[in-house]
């Protein structure tokens, strides 16, 4: 277990239920970890943790995190900037194709066995940072996802033991440049990797806080107008499947995130002719239970800042 | 610049150029940041910094420890294992098809720009350390690469900026399961990620140790037998124009990876029958410069540990 819980351990009451909202708070690169209290209130974890990364989301530290009394935690003043609401140091795995619907609205035939790609965690940032227009990018597209956080070891698991493995849910903004994706060779690493293309949060939402995670709706608006309507019903592939499945082609580790695909309704799917995003766009999104994200759309310039 | 490196300031001379091996060594999960000297003995830095990843990997932390006197350094015993020589946190950036026979040999037409996908950075290991055959797997093959080092912040970088990013360069085992990556539905990632399928080592070699990047040997055997000869003369993007082109998808950041693709040889291309890795098979790789890895093939086990 890392030493910097280790004044942690006096709260050990081994809890196998826990519910809980974690956050990161703070400008850009200098995040403090946070809680969000049953009032809405933001509370500072700082002198527990040092950040929410790899370390802090194993299940036994949840645990204990779990097990501390919120109202003994510095309540955080004003309205900080909410980074993602953890340091992605390992992977960011997405799965494409995933929503039966999307699957019809893109062309493409229903997947046998699930899609997987990369997005680089470079592209990780807070839920309501600003998202920038890749240079002379002229296909930037949306896509609202359910995001799982790891949070145990899982390598080869069974689809009854993948849920186990599961540290919490996040909204995921899977944003895509169609034509870096599907038009300039290779994979589709390239369309979905740019930077501020993965803002996460606002939170980590624990599974105990969340009845059924195949049955929560999503939706996304582009300036007030909603473009995406699903619900994780509708998945051709779900939750525990898809921990399984990516757990037999490469060990899972905590802080490892998967995002599982959007419902229909992105740009690229709009007839007659596609819309997509262009500085000054506003977007916004969410999925029950998991909160929601806005993000102003910007030109790129040399000078816009962006990290994780 | 990181404070665990303020006691590098006083040999702070601003070199420009410096010529090193950088290496980690160590059990798995315990590795210690050394250094090759000009005899060949392996030093030991962890008395300067805690260890090679992306922030010891900045070039103004590399221009300070090349400063220091390797004789100073304490004396490495033994003959310990050597890890990656960096811990990759970020991204592991894989061109494909980017040797012209090797495309033919794949059948794939000549790419008209970089073919990029990503390997997950949990498959990395040390150069040495057992290659795991993937429970199941049929396919799994070679491929040497010359791997680049990021070194400094890369955002739109033209070719002619390229190079002054660099940090160093690798020999890379681009360890890849042909069904996973091809028979499998999706991207290729899914073949290219398993556990230990990156191996990176032995060393980091500094730029300077380099007359021309451009033109160095590359070279695997499979039990003795000559499979891969190849030179990066051959290579259809160059190395420079690499980290230009993907600078243009995605921020290059210190500790960052781009493995460059492979030459001719791989067991796939094997004629009249391709040819894969099964248990107790040796490889061994290397290039001009960068050194050699050598790697026995293991059964999947679930006792079998990895780690970078």
């Amino acid at each position: 277990m890392p030493s910097m819980i280790n004044r942690l351990a006096i709260y050990n009451d081994d809890l196998e239920i826990f519910s809980m909202k974690l956050v990161r708070f703070g400008d850009v690169g200098h995040e403090r970890p946070g809680i969000v209290d049953v009032n809405g209130d933001l509370r500072d974890l700082s002198g527990y943790v040092s950040d929410i990364s790899s370390e802090t989301l194993e299940l036994e530290v949840l645990s204990q995190i779990s097990a501390l009394s919120t109202n003994s935690l510095p309540r955080v003043s004003g309205n900080p900037r909410l980074g993602s609401p953890l340091r992605v140091t390992g992977k960011f795995i997405a799965v494409g194709l995933n929503y039966r619907d999307h699957a019809e609205e893109a062309g493409m035939p229903i997947p046998k066995e699930p899609i997987i790609f990369m997005k680089a965690n470079s592209c990780v940032v807070g839920p309501n940072d600003d998202l920038i227009i890749p240079r002379g990018s002229m296909k930037t597209d949306w896509e609202v996802e359910l995001g799982i956080v790891i949070g145990s070891r899982a390598s080869y698991v069974t689809k009854d033991e993948a849920l186990s493995r599961v540290a919490g849910y996040v909204v995921v903004n899977d944003v895509s440049e169609r034509q870096y994706q599907i038009e300039r060779g290779g994979t589709w690493d390239k369309g979905k990797s740019c930077d501020t293309f993965g803002p996460i949060g606002p939170w980590i939402v624990t599974p105990d806080e969340i009845d059924d995670v195949q049955n929560l709706d999503l939706w996304l608006d582009v300036n007030g107008v909603r473009r995406q309507t699903g619900n994780t019903a509708t998945m051709i592939f779900g939750v525990a499947e898809l921990v399984s499945y990516v757990s037999n082609f490469m060990t899972l580790y905590p802080g490892d995130v998967i995002t599982t695909g959007t419902p229909p309704g992105v740009g690229m799917g709009i007839k007659p002719d596609p819309i997509y995003l262009v500085p000054g766009d506003e977007i916004s999104l969410g999925i029950d239970r998991l909160g929601s994200q806005r993000q102003r759309c910007v030109a790129w310039s040399a000078t816009v800042a962006t990290s994780n």
